[in-house]
C-alpha cells in the first residue's frame, strides 16, 4: 500500500481530530480507499473514517490491508507537518512499518512501528432522524466553546426552524441562536421538535478539527444520539455521540 | 437598558483592562451613557470608565440603571467576543441578568448573573499638575515592560522638555527618554520638575488594554499622584495612581 | 566602544542562539569589529561569533576592549526589541557597564552590569574535512525537530552525493534525505563517505536562530566533530561540536 496526499498538513487535522478520541485505530486499505471505524474506549462515541480513493494524488494496493496505528505517536509525527508538504503513507510489511513520509524541498521519512490489533466489526448504526441541519463549521465550533464556559454539557435543539445550542450553569446561563437570517445557517429540515443533550468535551473534540470554510452536517433527534458530519482534508468524518440522559 | 456597541472585540480590552484592578463594579446606566467609578481592593489605584451614549451604536435606557458585574466572569464572556461580532448589553430586570449578546453571522447570547453592589460615592479628585505628557500608549506600555524586567517600581519624570521612564535594579538600569525627537511624544507641558515613582504591577494593568495608534494622557506632579487618561472602544479610561513614597 | 546595528531584532537571535549553549561570554571589540570564542559548561561544543566592523551601521573603537556579559541578562533584555528598533551597545567603562539602547520612536537604555571574566584562550581547530554540504538552513532546523520527536541523538551522514538526517527510536524512526533533487540542497563535496553521530540537544540549540531564507555549512567526516557555520544580522556564528561515539 501506498498512498499519496497532497497536503500533509491538512491531513495532520483528522489525525489531531481522530486522536482527542481513541487512542489506536485499525485502518482498512483496499482499492476503494481507506476506512477505519471505532469507538473510543468509555463506549460513548463512536468514529468513523473513510479516505475515497480519489481523493488521493496516487494510491497504489495489493488486496486488503489492515494497518494498526498508535494515535498518539501517529499525531505527533504529522504534527511535524509544514505547508507544502506532500504526504505518502506507505506500508512496509516486511517491517512491520507504516512510512510516513513528508516531501517538499526534501524528503523527511518517519517509520512507524504498528500495532497488532484488528478492524473492529462495528458498523454505523441506520436512524431515522426527524431533524438536519446544516452550518458553518466555525460557527458551530465557537458556539460550543462558548458554552463550555459555562457548564459541561450542552443542549443541540431544533424548533420553529431554528438551531439551537443551549446550556445553563450554576449562575449563568449560554444559547445561540441560527436562524434563517443567520448567514452561518445553511440549511435546517425538520419534521417536529427535536431536542438532546450532550457532554460538552466529547463535542469539541468532534470538531476539533474544523476550520472556517468547513460545513457541517448534524443529525437531530430527541434523546437520540448526535450524528455529526463534515470532510476535512479529502478524508469524511462521521461521529455518533450517545446523548445525555438527565435524571 | 439595551447598549449595542459595533465591536464586541473593542470592548472586550476595556473588560480586559479593568478587570487586572478591581474584581467587581457597578455600572451606572442613564440617558448619558454608561459610567462606573471604583478604587482597587488596596486602595491604591482609582478606576473610572465613561462610555458616552454617542459611543453606542443604539442605546435605548429608562430612568437610571445600576448594574453590578462580576469582571472575573465578565471577562471571560468578553473573551469570546470574535472580531466582526456586534455586542448588546441588554438588562433583563427580572431575571436579574445582564444579557451580553454577540451578533454575527448567527447569535450567541450569555446571560451574566447581576450582583447585588451598589454604586461607589468615589468622585475623581480634582487636582492641579505641573506636568501633562501626550505620548503613544504603545511606547509607554513598552517602556514599562522595558522597566519591569529591571525592577517592581518605575520612576516617571519630566525635566527639561523630556519625558522619562526609569528604574535601578541590583545590578542593571533602565530609562527610556521621550523628548521633542521622539515621534512617540506628542505634547509635552510643564511648569518646573516632576517626579514621582509608582508600583509597576499597577501601572502594567492600567496600559493593559493599550495598543498601537493609541493616546495616553500622564497628568504629573512631584511624589503626586498619577492620573492617566485613554480611550479605547468606545470608552474613556481615567486611572489614578498613589505615588510610591521613598523612606 | 560604541556600535550601532541596524536591527536590534535581528541581533536577538544571535545573543538567543549564543545563550542557548553559554551562559557568558567575554566580547573582544578592536577595530576589525567585535569577537567572542568559548567552550560550554561541559566542553563538548565551541562557539564563535563575528561581527566585522563593516556589518555596523557605525562603529567607534579605541584600542582594544574586553566586555564581559552575562548571557541570561543580556538575552533578557535583547527579548525587549521591538521590529524597527535600532540598537546600540556602548561601553561605559568609569560605570562599568554595557549600555544597550533600542533607538525608535523613543530612546531605550538598559545598563548591563558586566561580568569580571576574561576572553577565552581557544582557538578554532584547523581540521580538514572529507565532505561539506550546504543547504537550507529552516530545512536543516526541521529535519533536526523531526529526528527529536524519535529520539536524543542524530547521525549526520554524506553518502552517494546525498546528505542524510537519521535516527533510530525504540519503536520508531526517521531519516530525511536531500539530493540533487532535493530543492533545499545547495551544494554537496565530498571524498568519500561521512557519517558521525551528534548529542540533538546541542544541534538544536545551535540551530535555534536559523530562519527562512538563512543558509547552513555543514562540515562533516566519519567520528569527526561537526562545524557549523551560518550568518544572522551581520554576525558570522561557527560551531564546533564533538562527536557522539557509540560504544
Amino acid at each position: 500500500m501506498r498512498a499519496t496526499l497532497e497536503s500533509a498538513k491538512e491531513f495532520k487535522k483528522v489525525v489531531d481530530t481522530v486522536a482527542q478520541i481513541l487512542d489506536e485505530i485499525c485502518l482498512i486499505a483496499n482499492e476503494d480507499g481507506i476506512t477505519a471505524r471505532a469507538m473510543d474506549p468509555s463506549h460513548v462515541a463512536l468514529v468513523s473514517l473513510e479516505i475515497p480513493r480519489l481523493s488521493f494524488e496516487d494510491y497504489e494496493i495489493e488486496g486488503e490491508k489492515e494497518i494498526g496505528i498508535d494515535l498518539e505517536a501517529f499525531k505527533k509525527i504529522m504534527n511535524r507537518a509544514k505547508s507544502k508538504d506532500k504526504l505518502i503513507l506507505e506500508l512496509d510489511e516486511e517491517k512491520n512499518k507504516l512510512n510516513v513520509i513528508f516531501e517538499n524541498s526534501g524528503r523527511r521519512k518517519f517509520s512507524l512501528a504498528l500495532l497488532d490489533i484488528s478492524a473492529s466489526e462495528i458498523k454505523m448504526p441506520e436512524i431515522e432522524y426527524p431533524a438536519v441541519v446544516m452550518l458553518k463549521g466555525d460557527a458551530f465550533k465557537e458556539a460550543l466553546k462558548d458554552a463550555d464556559l459555562i457548564s459541561d454539557y450542552v443542549i443541540l435543539k431544533v424548533e420553529d426552524n431554528k438551531f439551537i445550542v443551549e446550556t445553563k450553569g450554576e449562575l449563568n446561563d449560554f444559547s445561540a441562536e441560527f436562524d434563517e437570517d443567520s448567514s452561518a445557517l445553511i440549511s435546517i429540515e425538520s419534521q417536529g421538535h427535536a431536542k438532546s443533550a450532550f457532554n460538552l468535551e466529547y463535542l469539541l473534540d468532534m470538531v476539533k478539527g474544523i476550520k472556517a470554510g468547513d460545513i457541517v452536517k448534524l443529525y437531530l433527534g430527541t434523546d437520540m444520539p448526535l450524528k455529526l458530519e463534515y470532510s476535512l482534508g479529502g478524508a469524511n468524518l462521521t461521529f455518533l455521540l450517545a446523548p445525555r440522559i438527565e435524571g
